[in-house]
C-alpha cells in the first residue's frame, strides 16, 4: 500500500516499559521505521505539562534484544518526549506519531488530563499526523491483543489519507474480546466530567493531607459521543483539535460593554 | 450593579505569593467575597496536569495582615487547586473563578501549556464562569497597574452576562502604560507555535542533560488573532472551550475505510 517505509515516533504516558507501549511498538514495527522516545517513569494525568525549570535527561536504552526500533528514555513529561524527539533526536520530521496504548480511558473530558493525548496533540502542533490510543483497562496485564488489527487499520488510514492541519485522532478501545468489538465509530467528545472527592488523612507527623479520587459522571446521552460508542462495543475515534477558540461566541462577546 | 456579593475563587500558576495574584486579589476584593486557593510554589507550564499518585497538602495561610480574603496554599498543580477549592474548601459553588494575573503571555498556543489557563478551564468544566488573566511581562516587578480597570470591567461583564456552558475567557494584556492601551479586542487564538531548541550540557558526573528553550513563531497574520491585538496595543480576549472535537472533520472521517 505504502511506497516507502514511514518514520514513526512512538511515545506514551505510562512509561517506556508499560505493556501498552510495548504492544504499540510491535504493531508499528510491521508498518514503518520506529523510534521510541518515552518517559522513564509513569506520567499519567500530566496533561500538556512541559519541563521549563528542570534539566531533562534523555538516553538511549535497550529494552528488547535485537529490537528493530531505536529507543530513548526521557526524564520529562510526554510532551517533553515529543519535543525532544522532533528537535533533538530525529534527523527528519516523522511521518506519524502514535501515543499509547494507554492503560485506561481517554474518552470525553479525560482527553484534557491525559499525557497520552497531550503527546499526540504536541505532535499535531508540530505538524505531524498523530494518534493517541487508549484501552479501557488500567491493569498491568490488560489484554491489548483484540485491539491490534484495529490499531493497524487506523494507522494505515492516517498514513494513506493524512490528517488536516490542526487535527489529531483520539482512539479509545473498549475492554472486550475481539469477537465482541462491533467496529469503529467516529464520534464527538462526550460532555462528561469528574465529581472529585478528596480523601482526607493525617500523616505520621500529624499533618493533614489529601488523596484525589472521584467518580466519572456522564450525563451526555448522545449516540454520537465516544462514551456511547465505548459502552456499546465500538472503538471510538474523536477528531481532536488544539484551536481552543469558541468561535461561535465571538460575535456575542462583541456585544458586551467592554469598550469605552 | 450587582445585588449580592459574588463568591470569587482566585488562583494562579506562579504561586500564591506572586505579585500578579496579589494584584488580582486586591481587584477582586472590590467586587466580591474572595477565597484564594493557589499553588505553594511556581507551577508554570503545568498545563492541565493533576496529582494522582501523590498526596496533596492544602493549608490555610495568612499572607497579608487583616486581609479581606481567605487564603489556602496547596502543594498541587493549578488544576488541583481548583478541584480542592470546589470540592473540599468552599461551602458552595463560586460565582466566578479568576486565574492569574500570570507573569507572561498565554496567547495563541500558549493556552495549552499554561497552568493559569488550565485552572480557568477546570473551573469551566465544573460549570463555574472563569477567566484567565495574563500580562506580557515575565519579570517579578511587572507593572500590573495599567491592567486593573480592564480586569475589573471584564469581571463585571462576566458576572452580569454569565458565560455559556463550556466557554471560559483567555485575557492577555500587553506590556504598556495605561494611556498606550487602545482597548479590548475579541479574538481567535493565533495559529502560532514554538520552535524549541535543546541546550545540551554535561553535569559534574559526566552525564549529558538538556534545557528546553525555544522561539515563538507566529506565521498567522490574521487581524482577528490575539497576537495581532497584543502587538497593536489591545488587550485580547479569546473565548476558549474544552470540547476539543474537530466537529468539521467527522463527516470526512466517515468516508475512510475503517469499517469491515
Amino acid at each position: 500500500m505504502l511506497q516507502k517505509k514511514p518514520l514513526i515516533l512512538v511515545t506514551n504516558d505510562d512509561g517506556i516499559t508499560a505493556p501498552g507501549i510495548r504492544m504499540l511498538i510491535r504493531i508499528m514495527n510491521e508498518i514503518g521505521d520506529v523510534v521510541v522516545v518515552a518517559p522513564d517513569k509513569p506520567q499519567s494525568a500530566m496533561g500538556h505539562a512541559i519541563t521549563i525549570n528542570d534539566a531533562l535527561y534523555c538516553d538511549p536504552i535497550i529494552i528488547e534484544k535485537n529490537a528493530l526500533q531505536k529507543e530513548y528514555s526521557c526524564s520529562g513529561t510526554p510532551v517533553d518526549c515529543v519535543k525532544m524527539a522532533t528537535r533533538q533526536i530525529l534527523n527528519r520530521k516523522p511521518d506519524l506519531c502514535v501515543s499509547g496504548i494507554n492503560h485506561g480511558s481517554n474518552s470525553a473530558i479525560n482527553v484534557i488530563y491525559s499525557g497520552t493525548m497531550s503527546a499526540a496533540v504536541e505532535a499535531g502542533i508540530e505538524g505531524i499526523p498523530a494518534i493517541g490510543f487508549s484501552l479501557l483497562d488500567y491493569s498491568i496485564d490488560a489484554n491489548f491483543e483484540p485491539a491490534t488489527t484495529y490499531v493497524k487499520t487506523i494507522v494505515e488510514n492516517v498514513l494513506l489519507n493524512g490528517l488536516p492541519k490542526g487535527v489529531i485522532l483520539n482512539v479509545n478501545i473498549p475492554r472486550l474480546e475481539k469477537k465482541e468489538i462491533k467496529g469503529i465509530k467516529i464520534c464527538r467528545q462526550a460532555d462528561a466530567h469528574w465529581a472529585e472527592k478528596f480523601d482526607k488523612r493525617t500523616n505520621p507527623m500529624g499533618r493533614e493531607y489529601y488523596w484525589l479520587s472521584g467518580e466519572f459522571i456522564n450525563e451526555d446521552k448522545g449516540e454520537d459521543t465516544d462514551e456511547w460508542a465505548l459502552q456499546n462495543g465500538y472503538i471510538s475515534i474523536v477528531p481532536t483539535q488544539f484551536d481552543l477558540t469558541a468561535h461561535y461566541f465571538i460575535k456575542e462577546l462583541n456585544n458586551w460593554t467592554l469598550h469605552d
